[in-house]
C-alpha cells in the first residue's frame, strides 16, 4: 500500500493555470499516463495529462529532464515498456513530473521555448490505446449488478449464484477488440432467438448495451505457477482506466450456456486513454463493503481496499444533448482489485505487463445508479427518457460516455471519459456468399 | 481450398533416409514449421522437421537458398512474421523446401558441408513455443463430448444445450499460459466444494484432467468489424497443432456458473511444437458429419471441411510404461474449423496472426475413444487400468501425451506429440501471509 506523500498535497498548484481549476480532471495531483500523437508529428509517444495540455515525456526524457536510468521508455508507442519497470520507477517518474510541474519550479515555468517543445494542447492531440493488452479478463464483482441480473433471468429469491459470495467470479475476455475511447462501434450481428421461436434467426443485435466498468492494468506480472498473494497484489497494479464492456444482450442470452459470453462481448471493449496510477488514487482509498461470509484465507485482506471513484453514464441521441442516465461509485464493489488478482493467479495462471482486468458492471441499488441499460430499463420494460427521445437499448447514432473522478478537497483526480458512437450493423449481404 | 499438387505426391522420397520410413511423422510430404535452438546456439530460429532432423531455415534464408522476397522471416524467435505473409508465401516456402529435400535435387544432397550447417538432429534441439499467441479461443465442437458432459452433469435425455446444434459454442481462453510440449504442469490449487459441503475449502485439485484437442493458428487476421465469410475462412488458417487443454474438474464444477470456466483452465494449455500446415493436410480432407438442422446461411459450407487425423492419448505412471487410453479421429468433429472461424468473427470480432483456436475435446462414441478422463472414467466411477496402477484422474508424476497423424498410402503426415508431466501442487503456505 502506498503512503501519502508530497505528490498528494491537495494545496499544491501548478504553473500551468488550467491544471488548477477545481473541476479539472488533470491537476498536478493526478498525472495520468497515455499515448498520443499529433497531425504534424504522427509518431506515437508517451505523455501525461496536465490541465488542458499533454506533457510530452519523450521530449523530457531526451532532454535529460526526466530519467529513470533506462533509455527511451517514453519514446514508445505504448506504456508497456515503462510499466514493466515496476513500482519504484512509477513512483520516481511521478515525483519528477510533480516537481517539474509545481508552481515553485522554474525549469519549465520560466523557459517558454522549452514549454513550447514539451506541451501539446489536448485539443490538438490524437489519443491512442495506451497499452498493448496481451490479456483481458472481466470480473463480475458488483453485488448489486449480479443480484439484478440474477433476479431478472433466474430467481429473485436466489439471485446470487452459490459461488458468488465465495470468490470473485470472472472470465476471459477478448483482448484483440479492446479499443481506445472515441473508436466507433459497429452494431454486431449474430444469432438471436426469442423463447417462442423454434430456431434462431440471424440479424443485427436489438439489445445493444453498455457496461459501466473500471479496469486495472498489470505493471509487473507473475510467472506461471507462482500465484500473487492478496496482500502483495496491489504492487503489481500500475493504474486504472474507465472501461465500457459493450454487450449484445440478445446474442448473449442465446449463446452463453454453458461456457459464458462470447460473441456478445467480443466485438468491442472501449477504455479511456489516460491511465490513472494507483499512487494518484491513494488519497481516495476507502473500506470496501463488509464481506460475509468471511472469504477463504487466500482472499483475506487487511486495510482499506476500496476506492471512492464517482462514476457517471451519459447517453446522447444524434443531434441532441447528452443526458446523465446513471450515477454511482466504485466504492460499492464487493470484491477488491487485490482479491480479483489473487484469485486470478491462485491456480498458477501467469499475468503479463499490460493485462487488463475489468471490474464487472458497477451498479448501485437503484435504477438510476445502475451500470447497464439492461438494469436501468429492466430488460426494456421501463423505457428511459433522454434528450431527444426514449430508449430501452442503444440505437444507431447514439453516443455513450462514461466519466469518472475522485473528488478531493478543492480538486479532483479524474479519469476523463470513455466514449463511443454506434454505427449501423453491416448489411446482411456481407455475411458470406451463402446469404 | 488448396488443390493437390506435386508436394502431395505420396511416392516422393527425400535424400534424407530417415524421412522415408513409413511410420515417420515428418516425411517430405509434411514439412511442419517450428522454432528451435540448440545448447551450442541458443538463438531461437525457425526450422522444419524432416525425418529425425530439423532443417534450419534461418541458414537457408541467409544463404539465399530459400527466399520469399522478404528479409529475415526465419531468423525470428516465432513463426508470426512468416505466418503474416499469407497463403501464397506459405505455399512458396513449402514448394521450395520440397524441392530442396527431394531425392532428385543435388543442392543439399551432394553438399555435405552445407548439410552440416542446415541440419540439426531433433535429439539435440530444444523446441520452443512456435508462435506468439495474442489470443486463445476454445471451442466445444465434438457432439459426443458435449453429449457425454451434458449426460453426466445435466440430463441424459436433453444432454445437448439448445444452442449446441445451431452454433459452434466457444469461449475465450487464457493465452498467457499456452506452453510448448514438455513444459511441466503444476497441479493447480483453488476452491473446491462438494455438494454436501456448506462452504468451499481451499486445496489442491483432486480431479486433474486432460482434454484431447487440436488447435488451428490464424495466419492472416481480419479487421475489427469485418467478419470472415465461411467459404474464405480456410484462407486465414496457417496450420494445426495438437492441444492439451489441462482441466481441473473440481475447480471447474464450482466456479463455472454463470460465466464459464476460468481458473480450472488458465493454469496451462500445452501445444505441440510443430505446426502442420493446412496445405500438408489437404490430402486428408473428408466430409464432415451431416449437420441437422441445416445451419443458418452464414455457417453453410460447400465441399468437404473435415480432416481425418488419427489421435491417441497415452498415460504413463512414474517409472512405468505408457499405456494408450484412448484412440479417436478428428474427422468426427461436428463443427468445422471454417465454421468456428466464421462464427467467431460474425459479430465483428477481429483476429490476429498467431491466434490459437482449440477444437474442444475430441471424443468418439465409446469410453476408449473419449478425449478426457472425465468421460473415460465417467467422473471417476470407472477407474482405468494403466501400466503401473489404476487411475480415475491424473496423479502427481504422471505423464500425459497426445499423438496425432494422418495416414497416407505408405507414409504419414504426423504432428508428433504434445506431452506434459504433473508436478505436485504448491505447498499451502505459499498462498499469502493469510494462510
Amino acid at each position: 500500500m502506498t503512503k501519502l506523500n508530497a505528490t498528494h498535497d491537495p494545496k499544491q498548484r501548478s504553473w500551468l493555470e488550467s491544471a488548477n481549476a477545481p473541476d479539472c480532471d488533470f491537476p498536478i495531483q493526478n498525472l495520468p499516463f497515455g499515448v498520443f500523437s499529433t497531425p504534424t508529428d504522427p509518431v506515437r509517444r508517451v505523455g501525461v495529462a496536465i490541465g488542458d495540455q499533454i506533457l510530452d515525456l519523450s521530449v523530457l526524457e531526451a532532454s535529460g529532464l526526466l530519467s529513470l536510468g533506462h533509455a527511451q521508455v517514453f519514446a514508445q508507442p505504448r506504456l508497456n515498456t515503462f510499466m514493466a519497470l515496476g513500482k519504484n520507477s512509477w513512483h520516481q517518474a511521478r515525483a519528477q513530473l510533480f516537481a517539474l510541474l509545481s508552481a515553485e519550479t522554474a525549469t519549465l515555468r520560466d523557459d517558454l521555448a522549452l514549454r513550447q517543445r514539451v506541451l501539446v494542447a489536448q485539443a490538438d492531440a490524437i489519443l491512442h490505446l495506451p497499452v498493448e493488452v496481451p490479456g483481458y479478463t472481466d470480473f463480475y464483482s458488483s453485488r448489486e449488478h449480479a443480484t439484478n441480473v440474477g433476479s431478472m433471468f433466474r430467481d429473485p429469491k436466489n439471485a446470487l449464484m452459490p459461488n458468488w459470495l465465495e470468490l470473485p467470479v470472472g472470465y476471459n475476455g477478448r483482448a484483440s477488440s479492446v479499443v481506445v475511447s472515441g473508436t466507433p462501434v459497429r452494431r454486431p450481428s449474430g444469432q438471436l432467438k426469442a423463447p417462442d421461436q423454434a430456431r434462431p434467426t440471424f440479424g443485427a443485435c436489438r439489445k445493444l448495451d453498455i457496461e459501466l466498468e473500471t479496469g486495472f492494468l498489470i505493471g509487473e506480472g507473475n510467472a506461471l505457477g507462482e500465484p500473487i498473494a492478496v496482500d502483495r497484489a496491489e504492487d503489481h497494479i500500475f493504474g486504472m482506466v474507465l472501461l465500457n464492456d459493450w454487450s449484445a444482450r440478445d446474442i448473449q442470452q442465446w449463446e452463453y450456456v454453458p461456457l459464458g459470453p462470447f460473441n456478445a462481448k467480443t466485438f468491442a471493449t472501449s477504455i479511456s486513454p489516460w491511465v490513472v496510477t494507483m499512487e494518484a488514487l491513494e488519497p481516495f482509498r476507502v473500506q470496501q463493503p463488509a464481506q460475509e461470509p468471511e472469504p477463504l484465507p487466500y482472499l483475506r485482506q487487511t486495510g482499506a481496499a476500496g476506492f471512492d471513484i464517482s462514476l457517471e453514464v451519459r447517453m446522447q441521441a444524434p443531434g441532441a444533448q447528452p443526458s446523465v442516465i446513471s450515477r454511482t461509485s466504485f466504492k460499492h464493489m464487493y470484491w477488491s482489485m487485490a482479491q480479483q488478482l489473487a484469485h486470478h493467479t491462485v491456480s498458477g495462471c501467469n499475468t503479463r505487463v499490460g493485462d487488463l482486468m475489468g471490474s464487472g458492471t458497477i451498479s448501485g441499488p437503484t435504477p438510476d445508479s445502475c451500470g447497464s441499460l439492461l438494469e436501468i430499463t429492466w430488460n426494456g420494460q421501463n423505457p428511459l427518457s433522454i434528450d431527444g427521445g426514449k430508449r430501452t437499448f442503444i440505437e444507431d447514432g447514439d453516443t455513450l460516455t462514461l466519466a469518472g473522478w475522485c473528488q478531493g478537497d478543492g480538486y479532483r483526480v479524474g479519469f476523463g471519459t470513455v466514449t463511443g458512437t454506434i454505427e449501423p450493423a453491416l448489411d446482411a449481404t456481407r455475411f458470406g456468399a451463402a446469404l
